[in-house]
């Protein structure tokens, strides 16, 4: 349906329970580089696959899909600023690109929703709060810079839980990160989000807790200044064939 | 010591708890097919670290120390051929050369015997029985070829104990491959191994148990006759300063 233009909008909610990923494409001459800094960055930069060079279908995750047509919406950005936001790559395409699907939320939050978590954003087209942190990332070749993560209030009760849910999932992000105090890594304000946004607490015992966030390696390869870089635009992510349970080391 | 030439031995039972990682060295112009064919098959083919081509240093898992000369004894193949075993790397040691560090079982087989599971061969200098399977890897440039397999007798009432244990460690090979009759995974007599030993099992109810491999990336790289490819020799490992415990996902 995203492929013949019938369904245009963010993939939260569609297609429940399989895995969504997050885009990056790069030149090939950057690719090693860039993989090596998520094999070093496990956390914020789970690989879910590799499309080699000038190759354009998800064979391994997603048999018979099109990644130059299969997102419903785009970012190009030329040497590290947007040129263009197309609903398909066909202007764009080059056999050199390597395309790299990582680990998106929306998997480890319904496993935490399964556990009895509400997650108020959840469903709804609203974002959850993003901050950049004190914690730097394992640089790579041209690829460095800090962690970007994700943040929910998760009631005192079940922060536990939330552990455990979401450590079955290291490819979609895994275990949190941070648990409490955001000032100690490098948060000053929790009401004023770097990315997306603000949300109060439901209860004042709600405790914060910060997830690695699939913004960072974006943000870190921008960083560098890439010749070319293809991504999804927000929200939009590539679905693909997988279930979650799939993806659960236990 | 092993740098000094004071210490010329397989690694098994030395420094125990710390992580060990099998090594593959391999030029730049093949590192990111290499890296890919690990992230394709991260059963067999766990990477603990990747050194930049020209870097000696393990500098995330073992600070300080030097690839070329702090294994104890190296295989050095040219073009699929062994070429030369030295016990340090000075003659063969190139700036375009990329050194990975994958992950292998001794971290898994501490898990097993600190839950309650002999293994007759662990502390000895004799080796588990490993099989080529049925079992293709997923290719990654001129890298493809069969999984190979350890394989271990667990005691009946431990089998799912096995699992549990093991699944833990994703980077140390993880959970097991498969459980019970051999042949389907295409070993037609567990007597007679592909490499390593043959072992009886202790009890009529044992029951064979298979892991994924670290060989495995060794040989797929091998078939695909690099110009030039540098391992650990069997059993001579690369000591991190990683504790077991810092590899579980929980």
């Amino acid at each position: 349906m995203i492929r013949e233009g019938r369904l245009h909008r963010p993939t939260s909610g569609i297609a429940p329970h399989f895995v969504q990923a997050n885009l990056a494409i790069l030149p090939r001459d950057v690719a090693f580089e860039f993989l090596l800094f998520c094999q070093r960055n496990p956390k914020p930069c789970p690989v879910i696959e590799v499309i080699d060079a000038g190759q354009v279908e998800a064979a391994l995750t997603a048999p018979g899909s099109d990644i130059r047509t299969d997102l419903s919406l785009y970012r190009v950005f030329k040497n590290g600023e947007l040129a263009d936001e197309p609903d398909n790559l066909e202007a764009h395409w080059r056999d050199d690109l390597v395309s790299f699907l990582l680990g998106c939320s929306y998997s480890f939050e319904y496993a935490l929703i399964a556990n009895g978590i509400d997650l108020p954003h959840y469903g709804t087209d609203r974002n959850v709060s993003m901050f950049i942190t004190n914690i730097e990332t394992t640089p790579a070749g041209p690829f460095s810079g800090p962690m970007v993560v994700s943040h929910r209030w998760i009631p005192q009760d079940k922060v536990v839980r939330a552990v455990q849910a979401t450590s079955r999932f290291p490819d979609t992000h895994g275990a949190p990160i941070h648990i409490g105090n955001p000032e100690a890594i490098g948060i000053s304000d929790i009401s004023t989000p770097d990315l997306g946004e603000t949300w109060e607490p439901a209860s004042p015992d709600d405790v914060p807790v910060f997830w690695a966030c699939g913004v960072t390696p974006q943000t870190v390869a921008m960083e560098s200044k890439p010749e070319l870089m293809i991504t999804h635009s927000p929200g939009h992510m590539f679905i693909t064939d997988l279930n979650d349970e799939d993806l659960a080391v236990l």
